[in-house]
């Protein structure tokens, strides 16, 4: 930090000085268009004199013509009270420093300023993405692209698009026309929006790598072309959730002749140097009950379900290489004989990705990074892909494991709900691959997730916008407020248990179920549930003195309380809103049970054990899931409870 | 209306019957996916058995290949419990009826549904309007598109574009390519994305008239054809507001062969049958200073600036009709020997434009209808194209007047603010040029309007989200409850107010000054004012006996009274809100005296005279506008003050 701050006005100007190429003038311009949406100043981009120019903006040389994975993507910003200079070895370090310029632009009661800095700034992993799966629902070219510009904010360099699965195969295939005429439901990207797609993410510093799943998670393919699998079909398109039996036969010549020519005209059209081959989840059963298989196995002296996986992976591979790529693949793609070029993506964990590197593969990291999950942004923020890697791996090994990626899965996730689901907790995942490791401040990073979940809005994703619209409709009505009390308390179930009770409730989840409850509309982090348990532990820690802080506890305990009977009418009213009545009167329970332990603290009275024992017992009732939710200030309330039973009197 | 419903369930069917055309087939796809976005179910458009079908849509004809003014664009929609049936002479009622199919889909307690109904619908005028400016500020065809959407929504059949200005040249000329080049600063449309905004309106019955305005208004065109003006040149943009100077030269030849080239080129552009002229507001000081074109006056007996536009527009016209279109233009237009072909858009009002049906001319009214003026909805509602008409003209005059556009005028308007100030209010002027004329009921008015705007919203119109992230960057926090709470209290003062409140504060409003002040991001039109007054009205009716009137009288008077305190903090944070530090203290003091009011009526006292002077001289004061602001909810605190005086006594 330096001393004072560049004002940014309408005379703002930017010069593109050292080396010129077309990616860093459109990045420019893209920057003076987010920064004048930042100010609502109309800046323009034009040619001014370099002497007068406020921001200078110099790279060194061109960066590579298809982005790599090792490019030098560092830069060095200065602000200082009279302009601003940007300076990096390429085009990536250029936009990276734009997006921290338009990061440090704030509002004064002088004017929009950037503060005076220095910033040395480069990434600690090479391979920092986002995993997006395409084909379980469809997701649309423009919502991707707005997801491009959330990632570019963030400084992601990596979309990876599962774009193929047994529920949908989702790009155009010339030489395999039926793939997506037979396997998409008319939903796919042509190859035209493809390249459309790719030149987008590239003018943002974004390599896109795709992922066509095989030989298991391949349903889609066999619709159009059931000669391709291990059974008989024919097929149709997978609209359940889950892991099923068909899969590629690996014993066929002809497998290999059409992987071959296919993956040729997609090497083509996905011009990064990776191709993920996916390689997951193969239940093994088409292989088992089919007998020519069973006589290939023998004759090829593969034993297992997994030595037959392997050999049709090495025989992928080797494809995959005369096509002039690196194969990715998920844990299982690993066995014997694979050559060391190969990427793993480890949805199994640390300890697999360091088993890899000591092999000498390299690997990026997903478990832990799985967004539908729907875990809190600290738990993503914890988890690191080198996890004690500096005790057990050598410095050669470390090199190996070159990333993460953050995980769209998209059984629950539709256009409509998936910036939510993304947004703003992938940005914390960024910072962990981005930022040192020791960078640990959980308080720190969720003031600074709120500064980015704002401007992420500003560049039109809508992962808070489309939620109030989820809502409205929900309740037939914007008069919405006290939905929205009950919304911001909650959280959605674990995907497991959200699973569960739809089996329980005899319901198959398809990609054809509605998507249009509660627990699809709201946020995955109870950000009130993250206030208000703060609340209480200041409140605990002030030894119950702090009286703004118990002022405000006592507001959302009071709006809880009386939610219920305002709420009511909404509920009655929607088909939708029905499920929430049991989950609104806890919500008002609880309410009242904080308001009381609030009561005894403020009376300096200790609450009777009776008293105490009664509401624990609410409170364990309330906080099994109904609706698919669960109260996220639940456990805020109990440490009320406890305070006031067992330490209220200790003043 | 009928009885029960029709279920709208993830089986919903369309089948189209009758007359096929793509435009029909594209409009059910879109009805589709906006059914699946209103309810949330993933609803698909495949082949099905007819007598399966949900609805029946069946066209009798084919539409025009360009939409034509005359066409018929009535509709039958029958609803059912079992089934819907759409039923239209062409794809233009096809097209408004399923617009209402939509706004009758509810959600219920049991579910989706659409009410059973029989409805006989057509319009009132077949010229259903708006008129958008893109010269003044440049608005991104992503931002028409929308637009186009809401226009559908609510029926309106005309996009107008205001395309060249003296700020701005905003369509690519092949011909004379100076225009956009050195005229538009880079912002316009290519020909190839007029053609695409062409195809889009025309999918959603929506016909597209280009204004090109001359002989004045026209500086941009002469940046890069000085040649063309009356002046010496040579010439900038102009940056400013206002009337200026600079226009077309009608004494030269050269000037008809140029425009003659150029309107022939747009024709073929631009397919509709009419082409505006533009034609107001020429203040003939070049012509006047000009002396060649004085010599053309006086040799062509030409007596006054306005005879010498009366040639020039009747060139004009010669070339409009020579390639086939009917020319437009505004009340300036209309002279002696002018064909009774053309068309008169009436700026002056309804008098203006008898008088011309009396001529036998044919016109669309747009006085009374300019949505810049920041007028409330139920004003632009009150406005009817036929006022008087009934008396004054016969019936054949009467069918002269063909109906009204809206007018978006944007020296106030970028792409960030323009769908609040288009958007909910065009639709009661839609409403107006679509319904009968004695529909006048304000309070049913808005309570559709409530709805419609929520639909828009839906539609990707940001005219609610953009302006809550305005407040957001004003305020540097999206923590904004308590700007949210003067924001909701406040309106903009007239358009007129705002520019002598620039020209006193020295400042020259341009197109490069930021519109990024409060005035700029709030709604046109306060409805917290609104539901304000209808709370006071409903206490003073109710003899103060109405409790939960009270109630909620008191708890925006609270709410008030309180937020200056509040609201403080952020005020000194941001340039742009210190400048509201006046309107929240004023908003305070409304808040007290309110308050007091309703203290004294409730104790059934009669307020002093001295107090109530001293409130009234409080109100008068906070009426000043201030930061181009006015408290819109002033007025009735000055009621209850008023019944605190003198009536709160009599219960």
């Amino acid at each position: 930090m330096g001393t004072g701050a560049l004002p940014i006005a309408g005379s703002f100007s930017v010069v593109l000085d050292g080396y010129k190429e077309p990616r860093v003038d459109r990045a420019v311009q893209r920057f003076v268009r987010d920064l004048s949406q930042e100010t609502g100043m109309p800046l323009r981009y034009e040619a001014v004199n370099p002497a007068n120019a406020t921001l200078v903006v110099h790279a060194d040389y061109p960066s590579k013509p298809i982005q790599e994975v090792s490019e030098d993507e560092s830069y060095v910003l200065d602000v200082s009270t009279s302009g601003a200079k940007l300076t990096a070895p390429n085009a990536l370090g250029i936009m990276h420093g734009l997006q921290t310029f338009l990061q440090l632009v704030e509002i004064t009661p002088t004017g929009f300023v950037a503060p005076a800095v220095h910033i040395e700034d480069s990434p600690r992993f090479p391979w920092r993405g986002l995993c997006m799966d395409v084909s379980r629902h469809f997701i649309s070219q423009e919502v991707l692209k707005r997801n491009i510009d959330g990632m570019a904010a963030v400084k992601m360099n990596v979309l990876h698009l599962h774009i193929s699965d047994d529920q949908g195969f989702r790009v155009e295939s010339k030489e395999f026309p039926k793939l997506q005429q037979m396997g998409s439901d008319g939903r796919y990207y042509t190859q035209v929006e493809i390249r459309d797609l790719i030149g987008y993410a590239s003018d943002r510093g974004i390599r896109v790598v795709p992922e066509f799943d095989m030989p298991g998670h391949a349903t889609a393919w066999f619709v159009g072309y059931p000669e391709l699998s291990s059974g008989p079909g024919p097929y149709q398109i997978e609209r359940r959730w889950g892991i099923f039996d068909p899969a590629m036969d690996p014993s066929r010549e002809s497998t290999y002749k059409f992987l071959d020519k296919f993956i040729g005209e997609m090497a083509e059209l996905f011009p990064d140097a990776y191709f993920h081959i996916g390689g997951d989840e193969v239940n093994g059963k088409q292989w088992d009950g089919n007998k020519k298989i069973q006589d290939f196995m023998r004759a090829n002296k593969l034993k297992t379900d997994q030595d037959l996986q392997q050999y049709f992976t090495l025989r992928v591979e080797k494809i995959v290489s005369k096509h002039h790529k690196i194969m990715v693949g998920w844990d299982e793609i690993l066995g014997p004989n694979m050559p060391k070029t190969i990427v793993i993506q480890s949805w199994r964990g640390q300890d697999s990705l360091a088993a890899a590197a000591k092999q000498g593969y390299s690997g990026i990291l997903s478990s832990g990074y799985y967004l539908d999950a729907m875990a809190p942004a600290q738990q993503y923020y914890s988890v690191d892909p080198m996890a004690n890697a500096d005790a057990t791996l050598t410095p050669e090994e470390q090199k190996r494991i070159l990333g993460g990626e953050a995980c769209m899965w998209v059984e629950f996730v539709t256009d409509e709900n998936i910036d939510s689901r993304i947004w703003p907790r992938a940005a914390a995942i960024a910072e962990r691959l981005w930022s040192a490791q020791q960078l640990q401040d959980v308080g720190s990073m969720y003031l600074r997730l709120e500064a980015v979940s704002q401007r992420l809005e500003l560049l039109e994703l809508r992962h808070r916008s489309n939620l109030g619209q989820m809502f409205s409709r929900m309740a037939g009505t914007e008069d919405i407020a006290a939905l929205r009390v009950l919304a911001d308390a909650v959280e959605p179930v674990s995907l497991q248990i959200r699973e569960e009770d739809a089996e329980k409730a005899g319901g198959i989840q398809t990609n054809d179920t509605p998507l249009n409850r509660m627990v699809d509309a709201i946020a995955p982090e109870s950000e009130v549930g993250r206030r208000f348990s703060e609340l209480v532990n200041q409140f605990v820690a002030s030894n119950f003195q702090d009286d703004q802080v118990k002022a405000e506890i006592r507001a959302l305990l009071v709006s809880w309380r009386d939610n219920d009977n305002r709420l009511r009418p909404l509920l009655q009213n929607s088909y939708l809103l029905k499920e929430l009545s049991p989950v609104s009167q806890s919500l008002t329970l609880l309410g009242g049970a904080g308001l009381q332990a609030v009561d005894y603290i403020e009376k300096d009275e200790r609450a009777p054990d009776s008293w105490r024992n009664e509401q624990i017992a609410v409170i364990q009732q309330v906080q099994k899931p109904a609706a698919d939710l669960v109260l996220a200030v639940a456990p805020a309330v109990q440490k009320l409870v406890e305070a006031a039973a067992g330490t209220g009197a200790k003043k």
